[in-house]
């Protein structure tokens, strides 16, 4: 018997929660309730305002993404917000490590070792500019879940992604090379390697579900980056690999005054029902 | 009065110390000589380690290179051990952070604070592979620098960069497409932006440098991963903008003795000598 693959866990979680809703922890200090930051300093205010959200939303989540920008910038005390917002989150939870690494095969490893058996994050998010000996050594670890970037949902986005290389776009070469790493040949297991494809091209994220049906998918780009529920549903209408819709700035600052958490929580609720058709 | 560009520092540094070396500080506690790992706990024996390093090395550097990878996996002790490090370093020396982070606006506008608000790198390595938003923070800091990933020296270098997109490269269309990112209309300084070219593809390396001739480049890929400095020096023979030569391990461990500061000044001072014509 063999452990079971990150999809297999993401997609266990999704049906327990009925929820398809993936929620960006980027603890913006600009952005936090001013009681927090008035009465603690950045790190303390910052774990408060973390676990508050997490409270208030472990049920409605399939997962969470810790954008680890945010917490590199709190300098020394990063470490211990990490570990203390993770330590926060329920064993059940997959998380998912927001920090696009891409490195050759020894850096990768360590950044691989760092994610995966220091923190215990279960998925990171990967850049692939550098091939594959940057990719899988986080394809290496069981259990473990990998979304490498494809299509994303920023603005310059476009800029290299939608080049057009034999007749397709860029991002479609991308993500066709990256699913051979993954054959049985190359010796990793199947669940372990999603992919990022942006709510904000629909006609990308199409694609890309019809190329990898089978593989997870974290979709950005619902809400303040202007996609919307009703094109994602659409679009991974065929395909049964698990899919997580990520917002961050609409549910972490759906208020910003001290009802922070109950307005988190209804956001999350409304997203969640909103994606809810594809699990039915 | 402005302030020199990063390339007028770099470059006046070089003139300095007569030197192209880049010492690459990658501290694996695998490698480490026996006698401060046995001493020591993790974190004390890489400050010793590369206290000893930069001690030995700093009249023959023309800059030193923290590999973020090596840092991070310290854990909770890794910002101390960063700070510690770049404390040893003479004011003079240019150091960069070597971390290839990309990701969208707001997230790179937090990496960029870290490492040059925060840390006060002088240059950092980025992956451009999510486009202008993504890479335009870190230009918007006069006098620093940004080394962008263009061709990379690990074997899936080629998987994506060397892909043919209009008769050329794709490597050709990064650096093609960032250089009009620095544009005066675009309102950032000249100077700042560079980019990683590998030694282990001298054809890359030629024409990059035909492309971006007054840009910096970083150049890793000689010794361990096969790149001689001849060619180097070929291909690089046009143009006027500063090439630091990047060494990690050849330097680091040279010898795993007690000697291994001292065989490392050596290591680098070979390196320096064969670059030397290229600043004559």
């Amino acid at each position: 018997m063999t452990a079971p693959s990150f999809a297999e866990r993401l997609s266990a979680r999704q049906t327990d929660t009925t929820s398809l809703v993936c929620i960006g922890l980027d603890p913006d200090l600009q952005r936090l309730p001013h009681h927090l930051t008035r009465e603690k300093n950045a790190a303390q205010a910052v774990i408060a305002f973390n676990r508050a959200i997490i409270e208030a939303t472990a049920d409605t989540a399939a997962a969470y993404k810790l954008n680890l920008a945010f917490f590199e910038a709190l300098g020394a005390e990063s470490w211990g917000v990490l570990q203390a917002t993770l330590g926060a989150i329920p064993e059940t939870v997959p998380v998912i490590a927001d920090g696009k690494r891409g490195d050759i095969g020894n850096s990768a490893r360590l950044y691989a070792h760092t994610c995966f058996d220091l923190l215990d994050f279960d998925a990171c998010t990967v850049s692939g500019y550098m091939g594959k000996d940057s990719v899988a050594p986080f394809l290496d670890y069981p259990g473990r879940g990998v979304f490498l970037l494809a299509r994303t949902s920023n603005p310059g986005g476009s800029d290299f992604q939608e080049i057009e290389y034999q007749g397709r776009p860029f991002y479609e070469h991308v993500v066709r090379t990256a699913l051979a790493w993954e054959k049985p040949g190359n010796n990793r297991a199947k669940g372990s390697l999603g992919f990022v494809a942006g709510a904000s091209d629909i006609e990308a994220l199409r694609r890309i579900r019809a190329l990898a049906p089978d593989s997870p998918l974290l979709i950005p780009g619902v809400g303040a980056q202007g996609g919307n529920s009703n094109d994602v549903l659409k679009a991974i209408r065929e395909g049964s690999g698990p899919v997580l819709v990520n917002s961050s700035r609409a549910i972490l600052y759906a208020s910003a005054g001290r009802d922070f958490d109950r307005a988190a929580r209804q956001a999350a609720g409304t997203l969640r029902a909103s994606l809810a058709p594809a699990l039915s």
